[in-house]
């Protein structure tokens, strides 16, 4: 079962319309692993803090289950720190600071039993971190997923082509589907991201929902049309999480679990963007994310 | 079942990325007659036309068993015309040219015959063309549906709000839900749009679906994700016809026909877009159709 998140743990300060945070926690790990720990166990992180973050949060990762020992503390050092701010609409924003502090020197070494892990989620980093990730994994994990995003596009594209074509599932965003393939349309978009190398591709539409495709096949996930986004923070990473927890505890990887995985990864998309941080998805019931994915089931289920 | 269309009958020229065309057939009412005649019969059209408008086309759609009668043609006169470019993105346009022509006296008188239609569609025209229409129905329709655009809550709100109060079904797209009530949020936006008076409200949202809200429950149609659009034009005006099409048929409004209705008109839409004009739409197979609506199936059902 062993999923191992690798990514960032950070300290977020973030402004949307609904108000302001200032140093909550963050990172793609952070999300990935909640999320996917309601799923899921035997979970492990990769990553790397600095002495500001607040060692209780790593207590109640812990406490899910998840194996911490794979988060680097640097002492003295800073955590990688990000703030931005939500435009109204919620689907742009501006960073308004970015200071990578411990990131710059993240040089992952895993543990030993990290590199036998039978499912690998490599989020959103240097193309070259997640390389070297990759190359030490003793045996090829059953499931592979990436996320990545246009900045690695502009800067290190021949690196990150090269992970890329390792990976089994890839996510984007429909803007870099579009960068990534030099096509306009998603369909095209999509054929031409998998001769890259990955069986499925996940392209993420936000408030739109998301399409899976593979060579033959196409899957459309909705989004819950909600009241309120309160910040969408995390919600890709989460996504992620849901996804991965879910086809880790199932252990087989093909279309129909895909599809399974990204209605569980969009339930717990919906639930990540209710409240600031990991606030909402630090404190979910079964209960609570079974009603969620019924909701989903209704909102596309049609009789002809 | 007496499918009553009221809408434009006009010529366009059409500029996409995939080329150009001069002066063919276009209109809200002449794409949804074509659309709903796939799905019932006795559709009935109230439109104006000049002298330059095809009088094989009329021929065309008598032949599909369209009353074509309530389309009044002022000897002498020229038919609205509108030409428009498409951006590469095919989400965005230019208009290059609105001719009113004999739309600028459309005034319909309505045969006495049409004033008993069962189900009324009125595509997206001057609020006040739209309320005489309703004005002279001599009995309550069983279904009424209406299309507008932000151009009418521009220039004629007051207006607009009376006739929305008399339908049944608004269908408008994002951007229109989100001026009409003033909400970001689209789930805001129907709740507040329902208080208006329509029980049903459809938020078009191109090539990301469609939102159906009743004032308890939402669904949500995809839209297919096509290797080419090759002319969005008059695809708001198909999805309505096939919609209205389907629901004359069945003859009750109630949440679930609407689920297949949309998905129909879906359907419907995503052959429209597939060539210029009506080329696609005015000639599909009982097959074509069939086939296109398991995609759709295909497209969101999963297992959970």
């Amino acid at each position: 079962m062993s999923l191992l998140a690798v990514g960032t743990v950070a300290i977020d300060s973030i402004e949307t319309p609904y108000g302001k945070v200032e140093r909550v926690v963050g990172g793609a790990a952070t999300y990935i692993a909640w999320a996917a720990s309601y799923f899921t166990d035997q979970i492990r992180i990769v990553s790397i803090i600095g002495e500001d973050f607040p060692e209780e949060e790593l207590g109640l990762l812990k406490t899910r289950g998840v194996d911490t020992d794979g988060i680097h503390l640097v002492k003295g050092g800073k955590s990688f720190f990000w703030s931005g701010r939500y435009h109204n609409d919620m689907n742009s924003r501006d960073t308004l600071e970015t200071q990578l502090n411990v990131l710059a020197d993240f040089s992952p070494d895993l543990p030993s039993e990290y590199r036998k892990s039978k499912y690998l989620m490599l989020g959103n980093l240097t193309p070259s971190v997640q390389m070297t990730v990759l190359n030490q994994m003793e045996v090829r994990p059953d499931i592979i997923a990436m996320d990545t995003m246009n900045f690695w596009m502009d800067s290190a594209m021949d690196e990150l082509l090269k992970v890329i074509k390792r990976v089994d599932i890839l996510t984007i965003n429909d803007e870099e589907a579009r960068q990534l393939s030099g096509k306009q349309s998603l369909a095209k978009a999509a054929r031409d991201i998998l001769k890259m190398g990955p069986k499925y591709l996940i392209i993420k539409k936000g408030e739109h929902g998301a399409l899976l495709f593979d060579n033959e096949q196409v899957f459309f996930a909705p989004a819950l049309p909600l009241y309120d986004v309160f910040d969408p923070t995390g919600a890709g990473d989460t996504f992620a999480g849901g996804m991965m927890g879910y086809l880790s505890n199932k252990g087989e990887l093909n279309f129909g679990n895909l599809k399974s995985a990204i209605i569980y990864g969009s339930a717990m998309a919906s639930f990540c963007v209710e409240e600031f941080s990991i606030n909402k998805i630090k404190s979910l019931s079964d209960r609570d994310i079974q009603k969620r994915l019924k909701m989903f089931i209704d909102l596309v289920q049609f009789d002809i």
